[in-house]
């Protein structure tokens, strides 16, 4: 990489994590160029060459989180044997990425915009299709049909993300695993057993 | 009640009309005040005497909607002998009353501000809580902890809310049956298994 381009990819670095900053402190509502720029150090025009609205680096923050999580989950999920080891893991990895300090107030700052980018986007979509795959490894899941297989991934995936946020809104007090581990369980079971009651 | 009474209510239901059909066509974030005084056909003032903002109302109708749904879903809990009939009944009364086309395209095109608002409100919690009691009620259900009812009814209540608004983005196609056939039978299993596996 030239110099040129090291000092493009530090100043744009520089504007997204500035815009972190100021999205869990204050929300993406209340956050503007100008308090970009500002805490980022650099000037207007600069900030205009890599984005056009405090909402694209939002979007841009929130894409890059979704492929860690999809990576990071990815990588948990490796070589496990049972469908609850599964589920587990990719509960636990997901809640470990989410759960930092910076990643909890930029949650529960911009919940709503969070979920709305979220939903039809690649990364969240391609992260219920592999979940929806790899249940298929696992003997003990027996749905027949695959739209099964679809609103059972939908509803576990969005299940942890509804209890990450609310557990800081304060709703009960539980830790990572044992969040992880409810789940888990929870949805085990009810895989489990599905093809017999059905 | 007296002809003055009965006039303001009226107006406060034609605003209310309007503008849920001005929400549900071009969304809150695009509804002004002059479109809703222009299709309610009243004057601005008189907007004024009952809300303050477009946000005002739409808090106001999903206040209404809200209070609704316990209502319907508390009558349709009545009587019911099992863990898989309170659940079945309780999504199947949920789905009943927020899928008509009319509140399909309102969730639809205001998803994100429907569950921002939707957070920590009065009737929402009650049907958290209500849930959270109820299933006590069922010898099948056997967690010894009262967190994990409250977790337990966070994830059921918003799965019931997420696949409703997965359907509606085409991720899948299912009728209101087969969903709350589907997520009984997950939950139920879920629970009933829980303690013999935690």
């Amino acid at each position: 990489m030239s110099r040129r381009e090291l000092n493009k990819k530090e100043k744009r670095e520089r504007i997204i994590k500035a815009s972190l900053s100021l999205f869990s402190e204050q929300g993406l509502e209340n956050t503007s160029i100008s308090d970009i720029v500002e805490k980022s150090d650099i000037g207007r025009g600069t900030f205009y060459n890599y984005f056009k609205t405090p909402k694209d680096v939002f979007c841009e923050i929130l894409d890059e989180l979704n492929c860690k999580i999809n990576f990071e989950v990815k990588q948990a999920q490796v070589g496990l044997k049972t469908a609850y080891e599964f589920l587990y893991a990719s509960f636990k990895a997901y809640l470990d990425l989410v759960s930092t300090e910076d990643m909890m107030l930029f949650h529960k700052n911009n919940q709503n915009q969070i979920r709305s980018i979220s939903y039809g986007s690649e990364s969240i979509l391609s992260l219920v299709l592999n979940m929806q795959e790899d249940l298929k490894r696992f003997p003990e899941v027996a749905f027949a049909d695959k739209k099964y297989f679809k609103m059972f991934s939908l509803i576990a995936i969005s299940s942890a993300s509804e209890l990450f946020v609310c557990l800081h809104h304060n709703y009960f007090d539980a830790s990572k695993e044992e969040m992880a581990h409810f789940l888990a369980n929870v949805f085990v079971n009810g895989l489990k057993n599905y093809s017999a009651s059905s």
